[in-house]
């Protein structure tokens, strides 16, 4: 089971920016730091920024950062943003062709233990996510 | 997030053989009702039969049938053998790279939530998740 990179990628381009609030970030050093490509980060800082996390600077000595404090950024709403669906099983999804489905209680355990599982990260912040500002 | 589809037939096949326990099923019709084809259903099938959830019966009338009842079949257990990992983000597994992992809390609140999620189906056996036996 996993999360997708872009999700991986949001989080860590938006702790990134919570540990350097003082000042602009840019796409290069994020994806320096991570080892992500520019490519990838450029594109999870424009989905960030069209959903209201970023704040972006153009120009020469341009760069991103929080549009909010990390306190307001919820992990749980984040997630439900940049994952695509959850859909576990074929049966979540909308082709779902799978002959067991009407006498099937998977389903509603799945849905459950998705549930269960997305409540972990309703219940934080993005400042819970750090320790603290420290060099990187 | 996605369970892989080694989960998704897994449970399918267990499923269908718990609907049909008074008599053996085989592969072909395991394949055919589930719209799955023959090669992933055989992997799975032998795969389940390893780990003891099934029993196989060879020869021309062969096929195969649960090795226990539903109800001993637990589907936490399960989807912790049929997963290859539960490594959500890159940093929960062997070849994590990411800078900020000094700094990060987020692999402890990603375990919390696998839990929280396991332990859905830990409550569960394969009984729980079919609504009794019927003609498919």
């Amino acid at each position: 089971m996993r999360l997708t990179k872009f999700t991986d990628y949001s989080l860590r381009v938006l702790m990134y920016a919570a540990m350097h609030e003082d000042r602009l970030v840019t796409i290069e050093e994020t994806a320096e730091i991570n080892a992500i490509s520019r490519a990838h980060v450029k594109k999870v800082v424009m989905s960030l920024t069209r959903q209201g996390y970023l704040r972006g600077q153009r120009g020469r000595s341009g760069g991103f950062t929080l549009a909010m404090h990390p306190s307001q950024i919820n992990l749980g709403k984040l997630i439900r943003q940049t994952e695509p669906d959850f859909r576990l099983v074929e049966c979540l999804g909308p082709d779902n062709a799978c002959a067991l489905t009407p006498v099937c209680r998977l389903p509603r355990m799945m849905k459950r233990a998705l549930a269960a599982f997305v409540a972990v990260f309703d219940a934080h912040t993005l400042a819970d996510a750090i320790t603290g500002k420290v060099t990187l």
